[in-house]
């Protein structure tokens, strides 16, 4: 997947070790516990901290402690998600809310949360407390205000969606390069440049999340195709669509967003309208604005020890599949 | 309510307005924050750490900014446990899950903890800040454990349900009075007292919620009467009902637990199950064995500030009625 020198891929094995060490005596959390760290993830935030955290003054086990805890962090996002979505995949097998009850997700996520603030404690440094503390914060924030523009079904403003990009997605990838870089002591101004770098790729991950969730093959993504048209969610590729539309299809696609069982022809036509070629241009034009961000910053970082590993991870961004 | 010094009164009203300034720009947000801290609840825990943190040495503005921590990690759990019970009330109102949805619920428990975490950051106290992080997974813990304590409607134990009680009430009793106590910067054995004292105070507390919840008039407590029941709970006064019933009454009782429409005769004849001499020994016996242990901790700090007030606390524990 990344294009990854061997020692960070250790590291990033690391962390899923480090985490499935967080067990809890009670076997049923242990259980749940368990199911929801089986399967892997890409782990992007974490590899972000652990790439902005390098450093010869920093002991490994710190870093891969603090990627572990960014890693625990979007994990309970997650969980909490799949119940406000009522998601029944979650990484290609059943969610939580499905092999058990919801209630039992917004237990866990809750455990979760709890259970890498302890870690954050622990770890001890006052400055990466804070940050992460307000990044989860923003994120109930983005996600809470996503549920009231998408509820309205309001036309939401191009501004809204990247706000809302920035607060649910870009947010934590902000705060995870951000808090390596503060782990790694480095200067006030490299922390700010590694935040707004952490900021632009996690934009743009959340612009390509959207358009992977219009391409067809569900086996790729792990999530039914067209899910988030179907949970009546407005992202980038639709907003676009719908300013690229007809007064007719735009009326089409209104009537048809957040229905469960779409046809196959409605379908089809919703896909033909995202895949319009004035549509496609927006999108990838919003999307290469900020992998192009994401690249300025990272030219101030060129003697950085992350600089190559960094720049395959921009340039697996724009690419990548699932 | 609470017999109360009038200074002690006035900093549990500064912790309603502290919480309330913690306000959200975004509309949406700010109108479901407002809504749940409307409703005032009793803030027992919020005052447990106020009377534990009592010291000439400490500034009275950083007391009120714990227990305001303390109360919105409480609030926090509220809300989620809305959508765990499926409650449609909360403080004699509609609950969050009722007026918007699950998943707003889910969001805001989110928010408010994460905001709790802020605040304990900028706090400053990596003890406090260890202690809360515990706590709060351990109320997590405690929830799930009693989430298929009651799935399974299984026998429970007693020593389960103290268990649960202790993590799921109790927990945040310990943390509150034990946190109070390390801001005045009192002794590790008097911390370690406070501690103990919290625990018990708690779980008397939780016994005396259970006991409450069999009395009938609902507009006491601003909860449907038997919503554990209705909800499928064992609670303590059910657990001492079913080890004191005949085979016919035990077989009765589980047959209907869980049922959320009950009619008035099967209502009544639960209720007489439970209101048995036997059973109301046992319940009593156990609420008086947790005061007496709070008793005796407390009997450890005659020379604290707090003594008097914690002593008309542990009195009226007995004898609330909401």
């Amino acid at each position: 997947m990344y294009q990854l020198k061997k020692s960070t891929e250790n590291e990033l094995y690391k962390v899923q070790s480090a985490i499935k060490n967080e067990l809890a005596t009670e076997k049923i959390i242990k259980d749940i516990y368990e199911y929801i760290f089986n399967k892997e993830g890409k782990k992007t935030r974490a590899l972000i901290c652990l790439l902005a955290s390098k450093s010869v003054d920093i002991k490994p086990s710190f870093r891969v402690d603090l990627a572990s805890i960014i890693e625990l962090l979007h994990t309970a996002t997650l969980v909490h998600d799949d119940v406000v979505d009522e998601s029944e995949l979650r990484r290609g097998a059943k969610s939580v809310n499905q092999v058990w009850t919801n209630s039992y997700s917004v237990l866990m996520g809750d455990f979760i949360y709890s259970k890498a603030f302890i870690l954050m404690v622990k770890l001890g440094i006052p400055s990466i407390l804070d940050e992460l503390a307000k990044a989860t914060n923003d994120i109930a924030k983005g996600e809470i205000i996503q549920l009231e523009l998408f509820e309205r079904k309001q036309f939401a403003k191009l501004k809204d969606l990247i706000k809302v990009s920035y607060l649910k997605t870009g947010r934590l990838f902000e705060a995870s390069a951000k808090t390596g870089a503060m782990l790694a002591k480095r200067s006030e101004k490299e922390i700010k440049t590694f935040g707004s770098l952490g900021k632009a790729i996690g934009i743009a991950f959340q612009i390509q999340d959207d358009i992977l969730d219009y391409e067809t093959v569900a086996v790729n993504t792990g999530k039914p195709s067209m899910k988030d048209f179907q949970e009546g969610k407005i992202t980038f590729p639709l907003y676009f669509a719908l300013q690229n539309s007809s007064k007719k299809d735009k009326k089409f696609i209104l009537e048809n967003l957040g229905k469960r069982n779409l046809s196959l022809k409605n379908q089809n036509k919703i896909y033909n309208l995202i895949h319009s070629t004035k549509t496609q241009q927006n999108i990838n034009n919003l999307l290469n604005e900020y992998l192009k961000e994401a690249q300025n910053h990272l030219n101030n970082l060129k003697n950085h020890p992350c600089h190559s590993e960094m720049l395959n991870l921009l340039k697996f961004s724009k690419i990548r599949k699932k």
